[in-house]
């Protein structure tokens, strides 16, 4: 197993990569950690699971809510899980997300395992610390910022993943590369779904890269006032259209990805080069580019979205692949040229 | 208006003794800040909040749960409160500790400004950033430590406090001379509380006192991992009998006092003069110190302490009026003390 470590503030985070079995298997010799699931999940996992307590929720977006969380701390205090007690979240991004939440908020913070098991959640939800729950449409309306102790990659995990989930996976490992890696972007665009889903090597590759390249952000910002901003590119629109048109999270975000670009390009007058790459790209690893949106609902959500500060708004302007900018832009301004992005 | 500043981490907290109608005309000039106040408190503070959103709640421990701080997060929402707004949470602790928590996790995080209008308040529940909602008879069962940015402690606001309020200060007030400051215990020996209610500049010098104390300690240990552990003397027990029996906190945790200072005088295998000396200027404060205990629900409840760790638990040892250390014991030899210490 490699390790490598991550600080962040003052905090030592470990990035296991390797068999989550036998980390499990070490690590409940030491401790006596509970895990947090879901249970269509559970099944696969249990034979790792010997001794362990483990608290099971159903999966999916709209049970990422205050009720679920409410439910998983009632768990905790039948088990008597004290201060001293280690969460293991073991899931997707919902599971990590509300995984971190609890452990943010039970006791006033216990420890925090995170064991991401798809793509998405190993590049992008279990890194950071930002963890939350939902409330209506408005997503990761309440939450935390709170960093994991150790978190353990196993590709392994990967191998049943459903193409769905793939293509969320790399709606946010392309937004890695538009934002901060061009050499990504040309490895990416060299390549395809199928190379990467069949060779375990490049993958293993593909997900170090992203892990220590979000790391690599975090680690510069953690509170979200400056570079970690970079992260939330297609996320303004991604995450208002996510819930309104109950989209996965990649295909959203793979549309306001496409959307926000436009919106860049139209801010500087220049022409299309960059959006059109990336839609290639999207398009290449069977992600949507577009769909029919209701403006003033989407508009609506936005308004409300955690990244808008009083009368204005943080775009992520992309300057060329592989190089970005936060860029504070007026409300109306951003509505204006909002409403002209239509394709 | 005096103002103090205090680093805790990297966060710095600006402390306003002074006039809070001063300082909330003052800033609603500059920001649009939201109130969170007691229904039963609004009347008296109306006139200052002209301008102000203002959201209100039913006061009491009864109120302090999830689903009190759900309500106030949908009001938030209600208000389009976004990630720049300040909310200003004006009352006793309960509302101190609900304003913190929704601060800590309303979009992450979102600025905090207490005004503790209580004694108790004051000296022990604004500082220090302790927060959190109670969950059955376990209190604090789910929060965060986070810092407010401002505090705004007004004397003249304690002109109309009840008796029993005042008691529940002093409690916290006994508690701070008891494990650090033997000077001020001589102090508040050598007077009484109708001194401290008439005379408005000694309140306000003990108040600052107190204040500088609180968090001198929490400076140099904000995640309770040691020294601020002090400052949980008297709250191992008191806890658990605050909710078991529905006292106020103040009763609860003087009586808390008494019970683990004899504690540690039997430990010690010493005489009982220091828990003699507590008891009695509890007795002076008008502080109850005892009360009718069934042990095995005590117990049942310290058991799931949020101070507990394992099979043991952390005792506030008093070594002599004004110093204090924190000793780890077997969960069990504490039992077996705690049986031994009826009165």
């Amino acid at each position: 197993m490699q390790t490598i470590s991550f600080k962040i503030a003052s905090k030592n985070i470990q990035g296991h990569f390797g068999s989550v079995k036998d980390f499990l298997l070490q690590f409940s010799q030491t401790s006596k950690p509970i895990v947090l699931t879901e249970s269509k999940l559970y099944p696969f996992f249990s034979r790792f699971l010997d001794g362990y307590e483990v608290i099971q929720i159903e999966g999916g977006e709209q049970h990422k809510i205050q009720a679920t969380a409410d439910f998983v701390i009632s768990e905790l205090m039948r088990l008597n899980a004290d201060k001293s007690c280690t969460i293991i979240g073991m899931g997707g991004g919902v599971i990590t997300d509300l995984a971190g939440y609890v452990a943010a908020v039970y006791k006033r913070g216990v420890k925090l395992i995170l064991v991401p098991t798809s793509l998405l959640a190993m590049v992008d939800a279990s890194i950071g610390g930002k963890n939350g729950v939902n409330i209506g449409h408005h997503k990761n309306m309440v939450g935390t910022i709170y960093q994991p102790d150790q978190i353990v990659f196993d590709i392994e995990l990967l191998k049943t993943l459903p193409e769905n989930e793939w293509e969320n996976g790399f709606a946010e490992i392309i937004k890695h590369a538009v934002i901060a890696d061009a050499a990504m972007f040309d490895w990416l665009k060299n390549n395809s779904l199928e190379y990467f889903v069949n060779d375990t090597i490049a993958l293993e590759a593909l997900v170090l890269k992203n892990v220590k390249l979000k790391f690599s952000i975090v680690q510069l910002d953690e509170h979200d006032r400056g570079e970690r901003k970079k992260l939330n590119f297609g996320h303004t629109i991604g995450h208002a259209i996510e819930n309104l048109y109950e989209l996965p999270h990649g295909h959203a975000v793979a549309i306001g990805m496409v959307k926000e670009s436009i919106l860049s390009d139209k801010i500087k007058g220049r022409d299309a080069s960059i959006s059109i790459q990336i839609d290639e790209l999207l398009c290449r690893y069977g992600l949507p580019v577009t769909c029919a949106l209701n403006n003033s609902d989407v508009w609506h959500l936005i308004q409300s979205d955690k990244k808008k500060n009083g009368g204005s708004i943080d775009l992520i302007a992309v300057d060329a692949i592989g190089s970005s900018r936060v860029e504070r832009m007026d409300m109306d301004r951003f509505f204006r040229f909002f409403n002209e992005t239509d394709k």
